[in-house]
Protein backbone atom coordinates (compact mmCIF):
# COMPACT_ATOMS: atom_id res chain seq x y z
CA UNK A 1 0.00 0.00 0.00
CA UNK A 2 1.40 3.28 -1.05
CA UNK A 3 2.45 5.80 1.80
CA UNK A 4 0.78 9.58 2.08
CA UNK A 5 2.74 12.60 0.72
CA UNK A 6 1.95 15.76 2.56
CA UNK A 7 2.71 18.91 0.92
CA UNK A 8 3.65 20.92 3.87
CA UNK A 9 4.81 24.94 4.62
CA UNK A 10 7.45 25.04 6.53
CA UNK A 11 6.74 29.08 7.09
CA UNK A 12 9.69 31.72 7.03
CA UNK A 13 12.61 30.04 8.92
CA UNK A 14 11.96 30.63 12.80
CA UNK A 15 11.22 26.98 14.01
CA UNK A 16 8.96 28.82 16.26
CA UNK A 17 6.55 29.70 13.69
CA UNK A 18 6.12 26.15 12.06
CA UNK A 19 2.09 25.08 12.93
CA UNK A 20 2.54 21.92 15.25
CA UNK A 21 0.85 19.76 12.68
CA UNK A 22 4.21 20.51 10.55
CA UNK A 23 5.88 19.78 13.46
CA UNK A 24 4.09 16.25 14.24
CA UNK A 25 4.44 15.78 10.43
CA UNK A 26 8.25 16.62 10.11
CA UNK A 27 8.69 14.11 13.32
CA UNK A 28 6.72 11.41 11.98
CA UNK A 29 7.86 11.40 8.42
CA UNK A 30 9.66 8.57 6.83
CA UNK A 31 11.08 11.03 4.19
CA UNK A 32 11.21 14.41 4.01
CA UNK A 33 11.98 16.65 0.70
CA UNK A 34 13.02 19.90 1.04
CA UNK A 35 13.46 23.23 -0.52
CA UNK A 36 16.72 25.73 0.09
CA UNK A 37 14.44 27.38 2.17
CA UNK A 38 13.72 25.92 4.59
CA UNK A 39 16.24 26.78 7.79
CA UNK A 40 18.93 24.12 9.35
CA UNK A 41 17.03 24.07 12.49
CA UNK A 42 13.82 22.92 11.22
CA UNK A 43 15.73 20.11 9.57
CA UNK A 44 17.01 19.03 13.28
CA UNK A 45 13.67 17.99 14.00
CA UNK A 46 12.95 15.23 11.56
CA UNK A 47 13.83 12.23 12.86
CA UNK A 48 17.68 10.23 12.48
CA UNK A 49 15.54 7.16 10.69
CA UNK A 50 14.04 9.08 8.08
CA UNK A 51 15.43 9.83 4.61
CA UNK A 52 16.24 13.59 4.20
CA UNK A 53 16.66 14.82 0.41
CA UNK A 54 17.71 18.45 -0.41
CA UNK A 55 15.93 19.54 -3.46
CA UNK A 56 16.19 23.00 -3.54
CA UNK A 57 16.33 24.88 -6.77
CA UNK A 58 18.12 28.04 -6.04
CA UNK A 59 19.24 30.61 -8.97
CA UNK A 60 22.61 29.86 -9.92
CA UNK A 61 23.44 27.19 -8.21
CA UNK A 62 22.96 23.12 -8.32
CA UNK A 63 19.34 22.65 -8.97
CA UNK A 64 17.13 19.47 -8.78
CA UNK A 65 14.39 19.69 -11.92
CA UNK A 66 11.05 19.74 -10.95
CA UNK A 67 9.80 16.42 -12.68
CA UNK A 68 12.58 14.62 -10.53
CA UNK A 69 11.10 16.13 -7.87
CA UNK A 70 8.03 14.26 -8.77
CA UNK A 71 9.80 11.42 -9.33
CA UNK A 72 11.21 10.89 -6.14
CA UNK A 73 8.15 11.85 -4.06
CA UNK A 74 5.86 9.16 -5.53
CA UNK A 75 8.35 6.50 -6.28
CA UNK A 76 8.95 6.99 -1.71
CA UNK A 77 5.40 6.80 -1.57
CA UNK A 78 5.06 3.68 -3.68
CA UNK A 79 7.56 2.28 -0.99
CA UNK A 80 4.83 2.56 1.68
CA UNK A 81 6.80 5.58 3.26
CA UNK A 82 4.91 8.52 4.45
CA UNK A 83 6.90 11.64 2.26
CA UNK A 84 6.35 14.96 3.93
CA UNK A 85 7.16 17.78 0.84
CA UNK A 86 8.81 20.55 2.92
CA UNK A 87 8.97 24.02 1.57
CA UNK A 88 9.40 27.59 2.49
CA UNK A 89 6.06 29.40 3.87
CA UNK A 90 2.90 28.09 2.54
CA UNK A 91 2.83 25.58 -0.19
CA UNK A 92 0.13 27.11 -2.38
CA UNK A 93 1.99 30.91 -2.96
CA UNK A 94 5.32 31.19 -5.53
CA UNK A 95 5.76 27.08 -4.30
CA UNK A 96 5.36 24.82 -7.15
CA UNK A 97 2.93 22.75 -5.75
CA UNK A 98 0.33 22.79 -8.16
CA UNK A 99 2.36 20.90 -10.30
CA UNK A 100 3.49 18.58 -7.75
CA UNK A 101 -0.40 18.00 -6.79
CA UNK A 102 -1.36 17.03 -10.70
CA UNK A 103 1.67 14.64 -10.29
CA UNK A 104 0.49 13.08 -7.36
CA UNK A 105 -2.93 12.88 -8.46
CA UNK A 106 -1.91 11.06 -11.94
CA UNK A 107 0.02 8.25 -9.95
CA UNK A 108 -2.83 7.87 -7.47
CA UNK A 109 -0.79 8.84 -4.32
CA UNK A 110 -2.94 10.46 -1.81
CA UNK A 111 -1.88 13.74 -0.42
CA UNK A 112 -2.62 16.46 1.94
CA UNK A 113 -1.95 20.25 1.83
CA UNK A 114 -0.74 21.58 5.37
CA UNK A 115 -0.93 25.58 5.25
CA UNK A 116 1.98 28.25 6.55
CA UNK A 117 3.11 31.25 7.30
CA UNK A 118 4.08 33.33 4.50
CA UNK A 119 7.43 35.37 3.77
CA UNK A 120 5.31 38.61 3.35
CA UNK A 121 3.69 38.33 6.87
CA UNK A 122 6.74 37.75 8.61
CA UNK A 123 8.33 40.39 7.10
CA UNK A 124 5.60 43.31 8.21
CA UNK A 125 5.52 41.92 11.41
CA UNK A 126 9.10 42.72 12.27
CA UNK A 127 8.78 45.89 10.71
CA UNK A 128 5.34 46.86 12.04
CA UNK A 129 3.59 47.80 8.93
CA UNK A 130 0.22 46.76 8.90
CA UNK A 131 -0.45 45.49 5.53
CA UNK A 132 -4.05 46.10 5.54
CA UNK A 133 -5.58 49.36 7.19
CA UNK A 134 -8.51 51.21 7.27
CA UNK A 135 -8.96 54.45 5.20
CA UNK A 136 -5.52 53.70 3.74
CA UNK A 137 -4.99 49.82 2.17
CA UNK A 138 -8.07 47.55 1.99
CA UNK A 139 -6.48 44.95 -0.15
CA UNK A 140 -2.77 43.47 -0.90
CA UNK A 141 -1.84 41.77 -3.55
CA UNK A 142 1.23 39.14 -3.47
CA UNK A 143 3.51 39.55 -6.32
CA UNK A 144 7.33 37.94 -7.79
CA UNK A 145 10.20 38.96 -9.09
CA UNK A 146 10.80 35.54 -10.76
CA UNK A 147 8.02 35.31 -13.48
CA UNK A 148 7.79 31.96 -14.82
CA UNK A 149 5.58 33.45 -18.18
CA UNK A 150 5.61 36.34 -20.24
CA UNK A 151 2.19 38.08 -19.00
CA UNK A 152 2.62 41.65 -18.13
CA UNK A 153 2.26 42.75 -14.22
CA UNK A 154 -1.13 43.71 -13.74
CA UNK A 155 -2.21 47.44 -13.39
CA UNK A 156 -0.12 48.71 -10.81
CA UNK A 157 -1.46 52.10 -11.02
CA UNK A 158 -4.89 51.12 -10.35
CA UNK A 159 -4.08 48.70 -7.78
CA UNK A 160 -2.62 51.47 -5.69
CA UNK A 161 -5.49 53.97 -6.05
CA UNK A 162 -7.19 51.90 -4.79
CA UNK A 163 -5.22 51.06 -1.71
CA UNK A 164 -3.56 48.07 -2.09
CA UNK A 165 -0.57 47.16 -0.60
CA UNK A 166 1.93 45.26 -2.35
CA UNK A 167 4.62 41.88 -1.31
CA UNK A 168 7.05 41.41 -3.49
CA UNK A 169 9.16 37.86 -3.57
CA UNK A 170 11.98 37.27 -4.58
CA UNK A 171 12.68 40.84 -5.84
CA UNK A 172 15.58 39.75 -8.23
CA UNK A 173 19.58 40.68 -8.30
CA UNK A 174 18.70 43.70 -10.40
CA UNK A 175 17.11 46.82 -8.20
CA UNK A 176 17.31 49.23 -11.32
CA UNK A 177 15.39 46.29 -13.24
CA UNK A 178 12.87 46.08 -10.22
CA UNK A 179 12.29 49.64 -10.22
CA UNK A 180 11.90 49.64 -13.89
CA UNK A 181 9.12 46.58 -13.85
CA UNK A 182 7.05 48.01 -11.49
CA UNK A 183 7.24 51.26 -12.58
CA UNK A 184 5.99 50.49 -16.08
CA UNK A 185 3.25 48.46 -14.39
CA UNK A 186 2.26 52.00 -13.38
CA UNK A 187 3.16 51.99 -9.90
CA UNK A 188 4.95 55.48 -8.52
CA UNK A 189 8.16 55.89 -8.02
CA UNK A 190 7.77 57.97 -4.74
CA UNK A 191 5.91 54.76 -3.19
CA UNK A 192 7.33 53.97 0.42
CA UNK A 193 9.24 50.60 0.23
CA UNK A 194 10.43 48.51 3.02
CA UNK A 195 12.98 45.68 2.06
CA UNK A 196 13.09 43.09 4.74
CA UNK A 197 15.51 40.57 4.70
CA UNK A 198 15.69 37.07 6.50
CA UNK A 199 12.64 37.66 8.51
CA UNK A 200 12.14 36.12 11.54
CA UNK A 201 15.68 35.07 11.66
CA UNK A 202 18.56 35.99 13.99
CA UNK A 203 20.08 37.84 10.70
CA UNK A 204 16.99 39.56 10.04
CA UNK A 205 17.73 43.21 8.33
CA UNK A 206 14.99 46.24 7.67
CA UNK A 207 15.62 48.85 5.09
CA UNK A 208 12.79 51.69 4.56
CA UNK A 209 12.98 53.87 1.11
CA UNK A 210 10.78 54.59 -1.27
CA UNK A 211 10.94 52.88 -4.87
CA UNK A 212 12.58 55.06 -6.88
CA UNK A 213 15.80 54.94 -4.36
CA UNK A 214 15.93 51.17 -4.32
CA UNK A 215 19.34 51.22 -6.41
CA UNK A 216 20.89 53.55 -4.06
CA UNK A 217 20.04 50.63 -0.56
CA UNK A 218 22.68 48.52 -2.12
CA UNK A 219 22.39 44.72 -1.97
CA UNK A 220 20.62 43.28 1.24
CA UNK A 221 21.04 40.02 1.96
CA UNK A 222 18.64 37.13 0.50
CA UNK A 223 15.70 36.09 1.19
CA UNK A 224 14.21 39.74 1.25
CA UNK A 225 10.32 40.87 0.96
CA UNK A 226 9.52 44.09 -0.46
CA UNK A 227 6.53 46.02 0.97
CA UNK A 228 5.23 48.65 -1.25
CA UNK A 229 2.59 51.14 -0.45
CA UNK A 230 1.28 54.12 2.22
CA UNK A 231 1.11 51.66 4.81
CA UNK A 232 4.98 51.51 4.94
CA UNK A 233 4.82 55.14 5.86
CA UNK A 234 3.06 53.23 9.23
CA UNK A 235 6.25 51.40 10.60
CA UNK A 236 7.97 52.19 13.29
CA UNK A 237 10.36 49.08 15.02
CA UNK A 238 10.98 49.30 18.66
CA UNK A 239 9.54 53.02 18.72
CA UNK A 240 11.82 54.38 16.38
CA UNK A 241 10.29 56.82 14.24
CA UNK A 242 11.91 55.38 10.66
CA UNK A 243 10.72 58.82 9.08
CA UNK A 244 12.63 60.91 11.01
CA UNK A 245 15.83 59.45 11.03
CA UNK A 246 15.96 60.58 7.17
CA UNK A 247 18.00 63.45 7.94
CA UNK A 248 20.70 61.12 9.45
CA UNK A 249 21.44 58.91 6.84
CA UNK A 250 22.44 58.23 3.43
CA UNK A 251 20.37 59.84 0.64
CA UNK A 252 17.43 57.56 -0.71
CA UNK A 253 17.48 55.79 2.71
CA UNK A 254 14.67 56.50 4.98
CA UNK A 255 15.75 54.30 7.79
CA UNK A 256 17.63 51.27 8.45
CA UNK A 257 17.72 48.74 10.74
CA UNK A 258 19.69 45.83 12.17
CA UNK A 259 17.09 44.16 14.69
CA UNK A 260 18.13 40.72 15.73
CA UNK A 261 14.49 39.15 15.63
CA UNK A 262 13.25 38.59 19.41
CA UNK A 263 15.66 35.42 20.92
CA UNK A 264 13.89 32.11 19.62
CA UNK A 265 13.36 29.47 21.65
CA UNK A 266 14.19 25.83 20.87
CA UNK A 267 11.39 23.41 20.22
CA UNK A 268 12.55 20.15 20.94
CA UNK A 269 11.03 19.42 23.88
CA UNK B 1 7.15 48.14 34.86
CA UNK B 2 4.65 47.69 32.18
CA UNK B 3 3.88 44.46 30.55
CA UNK B 4 3.98 43.67 27.05
CA UNK B 5 1.57 43.09 23.93
CA UNK B 6 1.47 40.11 21.85
CA UNK B 7 -0.22 40.71 18.66
CA UNK B 8 -0.94 36.94 17.87
CA UNK B 9 -2.43 35.52 14.93
CA UNK B 10 -4.19 32.48 16.19
CA UNK B 11 -4.85 30.72 12.25
CA UNK B 12 -8.18 29.60 10.94
CA UNK B 13 -9.18 27.22 13.69
CA UNK B 14 -8.10 24.25 13.88
CA UNK B 15 -5.75 24.41 17.18
CA UNK B 16 -2.94 22.37 14.97
CA UNK B 17 -2.33 25.22 12.76
CA UNK B 18 -1.49 27.51 15.57
CA UNK B 19 2.19 28.23 15.34
CA UNK B 20 4.69 26.83 18.29
CA UNK B 21 5.32 30.88 19.24
CA UNK B 22 1.41 31.52 19.14
CA UNK B 23 1.13 28.49 21.60
CA UNK B 24 3.59 29.31 24.22
CA UNK B 25 2.31 32.72 24.17
CA UNK B 26 -1.22 31.80 24.82
CA UNK B 27 0.26 29.17 27.38
CA UNK B 28 2.14 31.63 29.37
CA UNK B 29 -0.29 35.07 28.99
CA UNK B 30 -1.80 36.78 32.16
CA UNK B 31 -4.71 37.98 30.09
CA UNK B 32 -5.76 37.35 26.65
CA UNK B 33 -8.15 39.62 24.56
CA UNK B 34 -9.81 37.13 21.26
CA UNK B 35 -12.25 38.12 18.18
CA UNK B 36 -14.97 35.81 17.65
CA UNK B 37 -13.20 33.91 14.95
CA UNK B 38 -11.04 32.44 17.42
CA UNK B 39 -11.90 28.79 18.20
CA UNK B 40 -13.16 27.50 21.40
CA UNK B 41 -10.91 24.59 21.07
CA UNK B 42 -8.06 27.68 21.02
CA UNK B 43 -9.12 29.49 24.00
CA UNK B 44 -8.96 26.05 26.02
CA UNK B 45 -5.20 26.89 26.03
CA UNK B 46 -5.20 29.80 28.06
CA UNK B 47 -4.39 29.13 31.48
CA UNK B 48 -6.93 29.18 34.06
CA UNK B 49 -5.34 31.63 36.08
CA UNK B 50 -5.14 34.26 33.34
CA UNK B 51 -7.94 37.04 32.43
CA UNK B 52 -10.16 36.07 28.96
CA UNK B 53 -11.81 38.79 27.66
CA UNK B 54 -14.29 38.19 24.83
CA UNK B 55 -13.59 41.31 22.46
CA UNK B 56 -15.54 39.98 19.31
CA UNK B 57 -17.18 42.38 16.88
CA UNK B 58 -19.61 40.55 14.77
CA UNK B 59 -21.41 42.06 12.25
CA UNK B 60 -25.01 42.46 13.27
CA UNK B 61 -24.91 41.06 17.18
CA UNK B 62 -22.99 42.37 20.56
CA UNK B 63 -19.97 43.93 19.70
CA UNK B 64 -16.92 46.04 21.03
CA UNK B 65 -16.35 49.13 20.07
CA UNK B 66 -12.20 49.52 18.63
CA UNK B 67 -11.39 52.34 21.01
CA UNK B 68 -12.62 49.96 24.06
CA UNK B 69 -10.22 46.91 22.46
CA UNK B 70 -7.14 49.91 22.92
CA UNK B 71 -8.15 51.11 26.46
CA UNK B 72 -8.57 47.68 28.00
CA UNK B 73 -5.29 46.43 26.55
CA UNK B 74 -3.69 49.69 27.40
CA UNK B 75 -4.74 49.15 31.19
CA UNK B 76 -3.83 45.30 31.21
CA UNK B 77 0.03 46.15 30.16
CA UNK B 78 0.28 49.36 32.35
CA UNK B 79 -0.98 46.97 35.44
CA UNK B 80 2.16 44.62 34.65
CA UNK B 81 0.53 41.79 32.37
CA UNK B 82 1.35 40.05 29.25
CA UNK B 83 -1.23 40.29 26.79
CA UNK B 84 -2.17 38.17 24.23
CA UNK B 85 -4.11 40.10 21.35
CA UNK B 86 -5.21 37.08 19.80
CA UNK B 87 -6.72 37.75 16.29
CA UNK B 88 -7.97 34.78 13.58
CA UNK B 89 -5.84 34.52 11.01
CA UNK B 90 -2.67 36.60 10.76
CA UNK B 91 -2.63 39.69 12.86
CA UNK B 92 -1.78 42.09 9.95
CA UNK B 93 -4.21 41.25 7.16
CA UNK B 94 -7.72 42.44 7.42
CA UNK B 95 -7.45 42.37 11.27
CA UNK B 96 -6.87 46.21 12.77
CA UNK B 97 -3.72 45.54 14.11
CA UNK B 98 -2.48 48.62 12.10
CA UNK B 99 -4.50 51.10 14.78
CA UNK B 100 -3.85 49.06 17.97
CA UNK B 101 -0.50 49.00 16.97
CA UNK B 102 -0.89 52.94 17.27
CA UNK B 103 -2.44 53.02 20.21
CA UNK B 104 0.16 51.26 21.94
CA UNK B 105 2.68 53.87 20.32
CA UNK B 106 0.67 55.91 21.78
CA UNK B 107 1.01 54.80 25.25
CA UNK B 108 4.87 53.66 25.21
CA UNK B 109 3.68 49.67 25.73
CA UNK B 110 6.31 47.64 24.52
CA UNK B 111 4.78 44.98 21.75
CA UNK B 112 5.62 42.38 19.47
CA UNK B 113 3.49 40.86 16.03
CA UNK B 114 3.25 37.13 15.91
CA UNK B 115 2.36 36.26 11.93
CA UNK B 116 -0.19 32.86 11.46
CA UNK B 117 -1.23 30.95 9.14
CA UNK B 118 -4.31 33.20 7.07
CA UNK B 119 -7.66 31.74 6.13
CA UNK B 120 -7.08 31.77 2.01
CA UNK B 121 -4.14 29.70 2.31
CA UNK B 122 -6.36 27.50 4.74
CA UNK B 123 -9.46 27.42 2.10
CA UNK B 124 -6.96 27.29 -0.77
CA UNK B 125 -5.37 23.91 0.67
CA UNK B 126 -8.87 22.07 1.93
CA UNK B 127 -9.89 22.57 -1.58
CA UNK B 128 -6.59 21.57 -3.55
CA UNK B 129 -6.44 24.58 -5.05
CA UNK B 130 -2.80 26.28 -6.10
CA UNK B 131 -2.80 30.10 -5.52
CA UNK B 132 -0.46 30.52 -7.98
CA UNK B 133 0.62 28.18 -10.86
CA UNK B 134 3.37 28.41 -13.74
CA UNK B 135 1.77 29.43 -16.80
CA UNK B 136 -1.41 30.51 -15.16
CA UNK B 137 -1.19 32.49 -11.93
CA UNK B 138 1.71 34.05 -10.66
CA UNK B 139 0.38 36.82 -8.47
CA UNK B 140 -2.62 36.55 -5.20
CA UNK B 141 -4.62 39.53 -4.51
CA UNK B 142 -6.58 39.46 -1.20
CA UNK B 143 -9.41 41.66 -0.65
CA UNK B 144 -12.32 41.81 1.54
CA UNK B 145 -16.01 42.03 1.00
CA UNK B 146 -16.51 44.65 3.52
CA UNK B 147 -14.75 47.31 3.11
CA UNK B 148 -14.26 50.06 5.90
CA UNK B 149 -13.54 52.99 3.03
CA UNK B 150 -15.43 54.10 -0.13
CA UNK B 151 -12.56 53.28 -2.54
CA UNK B 152 -13.11 51.47 -5.33
CA UNK B 153 -12.07 47.93 -6.43
CA UNK B 154 -8.81 48.08 -8.55
CA UNK B 155 -9.33 46.89 -12.44
CA UNK B 156 -10.32 43.44 -11.65
CA UNK B 157 -9.97 43.16 -15.78
CA UNK B 158 -6.44 43.82 -15.41
CA UNK B 159 -5.82 41.72 -12.44
CA UNK B 160 -7.42 38.87 -14.22
CA UNK B 161 -5.19 39.25 -17.53
CA UNK B 162 -2.20 39.42 -15.65
CA UNK B 163 -3.02 36.34 -14.24
CA UNK B 164 -3.76 37.01 -10.60
CA UNK B 165 -5.62 34.77 -8.69
CA UNK B 166 -8.15 36.79 -6.09
CA UNK B 167 -8.99 35.57 -2.61
CA UNK B 168 -12.37 37.08 -1.32
CA UNK B 169 -12.56 37.75 2.67
CA UNK B 170 -15.86 38.14 4.43
CA UNK B 171 -18.01 38.14 1.29
CA UNK B 172 -20.80 39.12 2.76
CA UNK B 173 -24.41 38.32 3.03
CA UNK B 174 -25.87 38.83 -0.05
CA UNK B 175 -24.38 36.71 -2.90
CA UNK B 176 -26.04 39.53 -5.38
CA UNK B 177 -24.36 42.09 -4.47
CA UNK B 178 -20.93 40.32 -4.30
CA UNK B 179 -21.35 39.18 -8.28
CA UNK B 180 -22.44 43.09 -8.61
CA UNK B 181 -19.51 44.77 -6.62
CA UNK B 182 -17.03 41.85 -8.29
CA UNK B 183 -18.42 42.22 -12.45
CA UNK B 184 -18.64 46.03 -12.28
CA UNK B 185 -14.77 46.29 -11.11
CA UNK B 186 -14.40 44.68 -14.15
CA UNK B 187 -14.04 40.64 -13.32
CA UNK B 188 -15.08 38.17 -15.57
CA UNK B 189 -18.70 36.63 -15.05
CA UNK B 190 -17.84 33.45 -16.25
CA UNK B 191 -14.80 33.38 -13.60
CA UNK B 192 -14.48 29.92 -11.66
CA UNK B 193 -15.41 30.42 -8.17
CA UNK B 194 -14.59 28.06 -5.37
CA UNK B 195 -16.59 28.70 -1.98
CA UNK B 196 -14.61 27.12 1.29
CA UNK B 197 -16.59 27.75 4.60
CA UNK B 198 -15.20 27.16 7.86
CA UNK B 199 -11.91 25.92 6.44
CA UNK B 200 -10.08 23.19 9.11
CA UNK B 201 -12.91 23.02 11.12
CA UNK B 202 -15.04 19.98 10.71
CA UNK B 203 -17.64 21.60 9.40
CA UNK B 204 -15.38 22.54 6.68
CA UNK B 205 -17.69 22.83 3.25
CA UNK B 206 -16.44 23.37 -0.25
CA UNK B 207 -18.99 24.32 -2.97
CA UNK B 208 -17.04 25.31 -6.98
CA UNK B 209 -19.11 27.62 -9.29
CA UNK B 210 -19.09 30.28 -11.64
CA UNK B 211 -19.00 33.99 -10.13
CA UNK B 212 -22.31 34.70 -12.20
CA UNK B 213 -23.83 31.58 -10.04
CA UNK B 214 -23.05 32.53 -7.01
CA UNK B 215 -26.82 33.37 -5.82
CA UNK B 216 -27.73 29.81 -7.31
CA UNK B 217 -26.01 28.30 -4.15
CA UNK B 218 -27.49 29.37 -1.63
CA UNK B 219 -26.59 30.54 2.11
CA UNK B 220 -23.06 29.18 2.42
CA UNK B 221 -21.60 28.82 6.32
CA UNK B 222 -19.43 31.46 7.64
CA UNK B 223 -16.88 32.34 7.92
CA UNK B 224 -16.23 31.72 4.20
CA UNK B 225 -14.01 32.93 1.59
CA UNK B 226 -14.30 32.90 -1.98
CA UNK B 227 -11.22 31.95 -4.21
CA UNK B 228 -11.39 33.25 -8.00
CA UNK B 229 -9.49 32.70 -11.09
CA UNK B 230 -8.21 29.76 -13.66
CA UNK B 231 -6.36 27.98 -10.88
CA UNK B 232 -10.30 27.02 -9.61
CA UNK B 233 -10.39 24.78 -12.38
CA UNK B 234 -6.78 22.42 -10.99
CA UNK B 235 -8.71 21.72 -8.05
CA UNK B 236 -9.75 18.91 -7.16
CA UNK B 237 -11.07 16.91 -4.01
CA UNK B 238 -10.19 13.59 -2.73
CA UNK B 239 -9.33 12.75 -6.18
CA UNK B 240 -12.70 13.40 -7.51
CA UNK B 241 -13.05 15.77 -11.03
CA UNK B 242 -15.00 18.74 -9.66
CA UNK B 243 -16.18 19.75 -13.27
CA UNK B 244 -16.72 15.83 -14.21
CA UNK B 245 -19.55 16.06 -12.00
CA UNK B 246 -20.79 19.64 -13.04
CA UNK B 247 -23.52 17.17 -15.48
CA UNK B 248 -24.97 15.84 -11.99
CA UNK B 249 -25.47 18.77 -10.25
CA UNK B 250 -28.20 21.50 -9.84
CA UNK B 251 -27.45 23.75 -12.59
CA UNK B 252 -24.69 26.45 -11.62
CA UNK B 253 -23.08 24.66 -8.72
CA UNK B 254 -19.72 22.18 -10.86
CA UNK B 255 -19.84 20.61 -7.64
CA UNK B 256 -20.29 20.27 -3.76
CA UNK B 257 -17.86 18.24 -1.55
CA UNK B 258 -19.16 17.95 2.23
CA UNK B 259 -15.49 16.90 3.62
CA UNK B 260 -15.01 16.73 6.89
CA UNK B 261 -11.35 18.25 7.25
CA UNK B 262 -8.34 15.58 8.32
CA UNK B 263 -8.98 14.45 12.05
CA UNK B 264 -8.26 17.04 14.47
CA UNK B 265 -5.07 16.46 17.02
CA UNK B 266 -5.32 17.06 20.31
CA UNK B 267 -2.53 20.02 21.30
CA UNK B 268 -2.75 19.49 24.68
CA UNK B 269 0.31 17.45 26.19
Amino acid sequence: MSGKVYLVGAGPGDPELLTLKALRLIRQADAVLHDDLVSPQILTLVSRTAQLHDVGKRAGQKSTPQEAIHFLMIELAQQGLNVVRLKGGDPLVFGRAGEEMEALRRAGIEFEIIPGVTAAFTAAAAAQIPLTMRQTASSLLMITGQFADERPLPDLQSIVKSGTTIALYMPGRNPHETVANLASAGLPRHTPCAIVSNASAPTQQIVMTRLEDLPRVGSCPKPAILILGEVVERAKVNGIDLNALAAELPPGIVGTIERPSPAQEAVHD
